[in-house]
């Protein structure tokens, strides 16, 4: 198996991008990513992205947009799981370097959330969770991560104000993120005051409906080591059950326990030697969660974690580095591929303000559903 | 790079399966494949699917179908490009045994097409074509394809009738399998009388809205020598743009062409090396453009194949050996894993009344929209 070492980077800001389509998006993280990685015409491209079919009216992204960015001709197909989707693209794009079929691929997580067809982007995004045993009961996907938070604060006695950390941490580090949705530092008093959108998860707890593309373009490490700016080290995948009342235990996230273990395993590491984490906070309920299976935090100490400043830029563990899905953004199947630009930021020294210290391995962690689907990949400096 | 053998297949009949959900479709296609290879937890399922989240409304169908066929835990993901899907997602499996990643892996490619939330299938399907250039004017994907066959007719002077040649071949294939949606031969004489659909596209030259699941268990070479049923010797993705209006000449399928040569280069052979072709017979005229752009006619000449009977189980190219498209049925995302499951079945000699007698080589190739993603695969005998 070839190593294999990102090259190249490109990213939109993200937001309600009204001005542009779908196609669009993708062509402005991708060109700049070509321009970074110094090549014309990649192998193949990957694309991370979920919801285009249910909200765009346009499947068969891969063609798509190889054609409309100048490469047609080239292999091109879209990768899904939910919003994981974005790593799952990641995934192929390495196996196609690694095994050798390809020398320098592109992947690109992109979604259009906004300006969309209908007014149901609420209903497309609960084709993540199960459509037979929980849609058709009525539950939303955000209804599902407020049981979820309840069930915390009960089962651990957390109060819900100690969740504001979490956000906090993200808005603070959005602000310094010249790409990020939400560049607006926030209190404990606005997190306390926020509407509610399903008790208790109320809009600070919420990552944003929104529109944006990232880029990366793998190469094998043999062919293109002088150009590389990091290397993965692990890429691991675990599953779950969809439907979150079929868990052996809702609060412990299995998938991202076994995600985590395998990558660390591969990377021959342990949750110590991380010296940053991006995570999937969709919810700050998700955050907590994958702190803790991740191994981070002890089962019911996660919030603790981020309420004690240990996620901070200079704490412990900083997480969330470029403002995480809150304050960055969720374009759901492109976020897996901004955590990863996020990553090569930091462990190149680019990271301005936001900048981890020293940092030389850092891990991204892209979730599908509550927990159903799990990618994490460790990057390691160059 | 690993050398990549199929060791089990599985696969439900074509139908309108009224009684099945999408996830107990994959199931009756995946069950029977790891009893068939003798496997009972593989590393990972990839899964080919094009309209689950329109028509369904469910996405994430990797780590749904994962936990339902029991097998909670592993790596899932679900590939998508337009109605080479079932492909695209076989490449994936590929990738991921070639590379080292995993060593046997499931890929199931599924599609639901009736029964479905809504009564708009056509539209689904229009995904696959480019919604801004394409689809906005109104045209439906059957209007593409009869524009094409409109212009065969008139470049090449060739009466409709000439065509109906690929469905009578088709069905009399379908007669003979079990698992074809038709199991009636045809006759010139049905074919003329049959409704139009999109002048000059009629009922016999369109393939079925239906339901259906296939599957097939690849695993590297040297770990399951003693299980493999067939070789994967190429495998090639080649795209085009999604807007036939903005192709270099419409009848000419350039990603069938560059597909096909990728394919014969890396298996080292030509076109006259093959014994039988899995052609995607989507609609009559599609099944021409393809078999000239493969190389097994020259431009004008892939309906004089037909007619002439040369794409008949004893002539010198058997296409759609169990039915194809046409009368096996196209259940889209799935199509591309049916046409690999019975390139096994002749390779291994278990073709029944179609045996292509004395065959050692096979190819099958799956096409997204009208052209613009195109897979092919060589499979040989043990």
């Amino acid at each position: 198996m070839r190593d294999v070492v990102i090259i190249g980077t490109g990213q939109t800001p993200v937001g309600e991008l009204w001005e542009k389509s779908l196609r669009h998006l993708a062509h402005d993280a991708i060109m700049p990513a070509l321009a970074d990685a110094g090549v014309e015409r990649p192998d193949a491209l990957y694309v991370g992205n979920m919801l285009s079919g249910q909200l765009v009216g346009q499947e068969h992204l891969g063609a798509l947009i190889a054609d409309f960015v100048g490469l047609r001709g080239i292999e091109a197909m879209k990768v899904e799981a939910a919003c994981g989707s974005g790593a799952a693209a990641l995934r192929v794009g390495l196996m196609a370097v690694a095994s050798g079929m390809h020398d320098v691929v592109l992947v690109c997580g992109v979604e259009k959330m906004t300006d969309t067809l209908g007014d149901f982007t609420t209903s497309a995004l609960a084709t993540a969770a199960d459509q037979e045993y929980e849609v058709s009961q009525g539950v939303s996907f955000v209804a599902l991560n407020a049981l979820l938070m309840r069930r915390y604060m009960y089962e651990y006695k957390v109060p819900k104000e100690d969740f504001a950390a979490f956000t906090i941490n993200a808005h603070r580090n959005g602000a310094n993120n010249p790409y990020a949705m939400f560049r607006s530092p926030i209190t404990q008093k606005a997190y306390a005051q926020a509407s509610m959108i399903a008790d208790p998860i109320n809009l600070m707890d919420s990552s944003p409906v929104c529109d944006g593309a990232a880029c990366v373009v793998l190469a094998s490490a043999d062919l293109f080591r002088s150009r590389a700016k990091a290397r993965i080290l692990a890429s691991a995948v675990a599953t779950d059950s969809l439907a979150v009342h079929d868990r052996r235990n809702p609060l412990v996230l299995d998938a991202v326990a076994e995600s985590s273990h395998r990558a660390y395993v591969q990377a021959q590491i342990t949750p110590a030697d991380i010296h940053f984490f991006e995570v999937h906070d969709a919810f700050s309920i998700m955050a907590a969660l994958s702190l803790e299976a991740a191994g981070f935090a002890p089962c019911g100490a996660g919030v603790r974690l981020a309420s004690e400043g240990e996620i901070a830029i200079g704490g412990r563990l900083p997480i969330a580095t470029m403002g995480g899905l809150k304050a960055r953004g969720h374009p759901v199947g492109a976020t897996g591929i901004y955590q990863v630009v996020e990553a090569v930021q930091q462990l190149t020294g680019n990271a301005g303000a936001n900048q981890v210290q020293g940092c030389s391995i850092g891990m991204t962690q892209n979730i599908g559903g509550s927990g159903a689907t799990v990618i994490t990949h460790i990057l390691g400096a160059i």
